[in-house]
């Protein structure tokens, strides 16, 4: 029973819904089927029985071990094991020639001590940083190097033994290497292809997401975050999937070690083919997708700017994040079409639209700041006042500056209208805000909750402080905006690399 | 040839500071060593021989196979294998006496088919979400299965040897289990616990380093970002250790599923021991360390908060970071030890500090908006004056409300002197800072560099909006700091939840 969901029904159509979700699964299974049976049918008909003697079975164990989910993958595997084999089986005839040297007291003391040295030394060696991905190469010189000692020792003639094993050996690793390849391969190069393509659908989702629940959540409590599996917020698929491709590092890697051993095959036609690069394209990727992850936290955050606030910018984040969401899904369609486009206008366009929220954002830092409070001893600050002189008589100039200014030109972005005036409910909606606070700070808010109760104005200090903080996480939630986009440029350019490199294609020459 | 550092005395000291790391890696590799010894010493006498004949081979083949790191993933393997192993028997044998049943002709058919169905089950259900730990278990029915029907088939007898192989399978298991826990035992579950508390001083290291960075950091131009590996930055190994906790998921689960199979030791005394624990707590820790992978990426960010306006809140930030910090690392110190210590002063000495920050980031906010450029069309905003007459009267009122409860409660942190009046240099830092920005917004600022040669106020508008996002991402940093400490609330949930499950002592009792 592989799940208890009670009725067999909906099993069978979870079973089959796992099946539609990726027919490779169904393939491979065949696929695993048909080796087996072929080796089988070496021990079933006479002939090569008679051959290879009892060391045949070596061929089914060889495909059981060997056959693995992708061609690169049982090519690696199949290396391993053929050299693996190749190399345990000289040293073991070394050290068996070398004891039938020795007398019959020395004999068993020297086979007992390399079996001992060649478990310790083989077990060491796979642990060293470098050697790990050859793990199951160890393994396998491990146990073929003790079989030939152990069975050369009690049943004699050593080479013959350890000649018959790796004829098995052989045709077990060839038969699974020849159903690998040619039914149905399933190229680790393809998958890793699709995996990183997927990473740019899910991270480019992801941003939409959370940007678009920033701005429409008006009705939530805040409550998620409180339940014991914090990692989990249901209404957010996207979310997930951006998660997950935080944790591809190690898959991509193995999948591009994988690919390393296909021959060229389907879309990817020449030899040498950069799959490092995907990796690498990979790890930009991730570090845009951080950036996901902190706008994700100030979306789940205890500190939350009121809604009335967040909705102040609501068209130039739409406007930045649309665009940015737009550029990062064609990066991922032009690697997934192998087409080289070269994204500039994208990036120009997300960049102006960046930079229109920046506009935005400090047109209206007043918004972002409106609780300030000075320091109380204005000996120390002799600037405060000029600044407000300053900014008022900035406010006049800059009016008067962009009355005759006011020909758009391209490259600077215009002030963006307030969609609707937010002061009105300002203080109203701090303080239902508060309530959502409870938890923050946690063990001492509570005996200010009650006390607030007056007018506008006369919030304790504390209050006051939580709800500037508020609003500057309307400030937080932009620049990391900002900072994502940002690392467009980069992700553009390593896409680039890759798109050179693999000699992708110039889109429309 | 495992490295690649020409001399052999460098060879050397790198393999001797590899075992120094970590002693358990030279004890593992010698366990192996006498595991395999010992059941090698099987075939080489006489007596154990005879009884199974040459089947005893499997005895080593299943030490090479089931030998693993801990304990917990050796009883797990073992497990796997016995249970694959008598499933894998038990089918074949029915199958054999029902091929025996039927006909000449019927039956290397059904031999045949049940060889293939029996792979691509087994290879299908292995793929199964909920079975995927279970891979090893697969393979081995596999494999087994397809061993006892092929020889049974040809060599007679299935059930004599099968019994044997069986037999010298639980030999082996028997010996890899014995000497795998008996012999220098390396524990998951101590495994899992000291990764954990490494999580937590990873964490608090980053934190502080990062912080510390950003404070100091005034002479780097940021032109790490712009390396082809983006993610390596070689003078911060604390972040490093932090990138990594982010991907231990996977490892702490598989540490946490080999535990379960291990049973009381060392500290670890009753039975049921909630590991699972371990893997939430980790979760939670890694939330935390989102947030300082954005601290970090502020740290690295293109747009900068000049040096001078970042040190204005140096003793806030420093305070509320080494408070956090130490929060974190007596976490660790206290699951590392086993001690329940209630962490209620620290986390409320952390909350007040933060509180601080916060107020010193109100107090200053105009410093955070000095380059504020107002809506032009004052008609759509009749707000503005009334804001600042509202501040203007806020800050009188505030004044005296100071003056008179000028008597330091404990809990109302005291507004926070400027350590230096930071306006002086700030819009020539702000110059300066701009030829920092040369990549963003990469395509087009070139062009502005030059022109901006005048005097305070006559920065380009582009500039000003520059010069105001770069001083917003300070107040990015203080609130992401800000949101890491409102995550420990959680982190000081979940270590207390993990405590009194897994009945961590009291403290002083």
């Amino acid at each position: 029973g592989c799940s208890n969901n009670g009725g067999l029904s909906s099993r069978i159509s979870s079973v089959w819904k796992f099946c539609n979700d990726d027919v490779n699964r169904v393939i491979f299974s065949f696929k695993v089927g048909l080796a087996v049976l072929l080796v089988s049918l070496l021990v079933l008909f006479r002939a090569p029985f008679e051959l290879l003697g009892t060391n045949i079975i070596w061929s089914i164990i060889t495909v059981a071990i060997m056959f693995e989910y992708t061609v690169g993958m049982t090519f690696n595997r199949g290396f391993n094991r053929a050299l693996g084999s190749l190399l345990a089986g000289i040293l073991a005839i070394a050290i068996i020639q070398l004891a039938l040297c020795t007398g019959r007291i020395a004999e068993p003391i020297l086979i007992g001590a390399s079996i001992f040295l060649m478990g310790a030394i083989t077990s060491f060696m796979k642990q060293w940083p470098t050697l790990v991905p050859y793990e199951y190469g160890f393994r396998v010189v491990l146990f073929t190097f003790c079989m030939i000692i152990a069975s050369g020792y009690r049943m004699g003639n050593p080479i013959r033994t350890s000649m018959e094993r790796l004829y098995s050996i052989a045709i077990g690793g060839f038969v699974a290497v020849l159903v690998n390849a040619l039914i149905f391969p399933i190229w680790a190069g393809e998958q890793l292809h699709k995996e990183l393509v997927n990473g740019f659908e899910a991270v480019a989702d992801s941003l939409e997401e959370c940007v678009g629940k920033y701005l429409e959540d008006e009705g939530s409590d805040g409550s998620e975050f409180s339940t014991a599996v914090i990692d989990e917020f249901p209404d957010e698929p996207a979310y997930k999937r951006c998660r997950n491709t935080l944790n591809t590092s190690s898959k991509l890697e193995s999948l591009a070690n994988s690919a390393k051993w296909e021959p060229p095959h389907g879309r990817f036609k020449h030899f040498f083919y950069p799959w490092s690069e995907y990796v690498k394209v990979g790890a930009v990727l991730r570090y845009c997708a951080y950036e996901v992850m902190a706008l994700h936290g100030v979306l789940h955050s205890e500190i939350q700017a009121p809604h009335n606030l967040r909705i102040t910018f609501k068209s130039e984040i739409r406007e930045a994040t649309s665009q940015a969401a737009e550029l990062v899904r064609s990066l991922g369609k032009d690697i997934n079409s192998m087409k080289r486009g070269l994204q500039t206008t994208l990036l120009k366009r997300v960049h102006s639209s960046t930079e229109r929220l920046q506009c935005a954002v400090d047109n209206h830092s007043y918004l972002l700041t409106s609780a300030f409070e000075p320091l109380p001893d204005a000996a120390k600050k002799p600037s405060v006042p000029k600044i407000s002189h300053a900014l008022s008589n900035d406010l006049s100039s800059q009016l008067n500056d962009l009355n005759s200014n006011q020909a758009p030109a391209e490259t600077t972005p215009p002030p963006c209208p307030l969609s609707q005036p937010p002061q009105e409910t300002y203080h109203e909606m701090m303080r239902r805000q508060s309530r959502r606070l409870h938890s923050w700070p946690s063990r001492e808010f509570d005996a200010f909750g009650e006390e607030g109760g007056g007018g506008n104005m006369e919030l304790p200090p504390r209050m006051r402080a939580l709800e500037s903080t508020a609003a500057l996480s309307l400030a937080t939630f932009a620049s990391l905006l900002i900072e994502f986009v940002a690392r467009l440029d980069h992700l553009v350019e390593s896409v680039d690399r890759l798109a050179r490199l693999a000699e992708f294609k110039h889109e429309g020459l």
